[in-house]
């Protein structure tokens, strides 16, 4: 079952899911500069720059994290992002790269 | 340019249709089950026993056909399809591999 934040367990992500989070645009963006950015760095929603409402920008970042590709933790006033890179390696060996590669 | 059946050449095949493609269920079905078959099998749409449709099914394979994933060439009174397995690889390494060993 996934926690209360709604993070997937490795086991439960699917892989539906994941390419139906991966097929917007704006989310892929997201993915694609925690990929290319170093290993464990964690950004705040905002600073993707997505050129959308708040409430839109809380739903791409839900459906991110609900699919399994990002974990999001809450630090008293603040809440930041992170890519599960070695889970989603391990789950679903070469998709992190497809998603770097694009342009 | 896409040809006049819908096919996209390897350059013009977009991560985020192919992507879009995939997050459906039969979609992906008829990719997976492509892809553990022999290297160039063709089949007909209805041999998949997709519990759809037939106009739902012409959907199903355009959105495919139009991602790049498969190509449907007709033979005067069938249309067959087949996977575009080598120019999938080779624009999108490892997409493939993680279809087919999705369960």
């Amino acid at each position: 079952m996934p926690d209360l934040e709604g993070h997937p367990s490795p086991e439960e992500m699917a892989l539906g899911a994941v390419f139906a989070a991966l097929a917007d645009p704006n989310r892929r963006r997201v993915v694609r500069e925690l990929c290319r950015a170093p290993e464990a760095v964690e950004r705040t929603c905002a600073s993707f720059g997505l050129d959308v409402t708040k409430s839109t920008l809380t739903h791409h970042f839900r459906v991110l994290r609900e699919a399994g590709l990002v974990r999001q933790v809450d630090y008293g006033n603040s809440r930041k992002v992170s890519l599960r890179r070695a889970e989603l390696e391990h789950r679903f060996p070469g998709l992190l790269a497809l998603v770097a590669r694009d342009s």
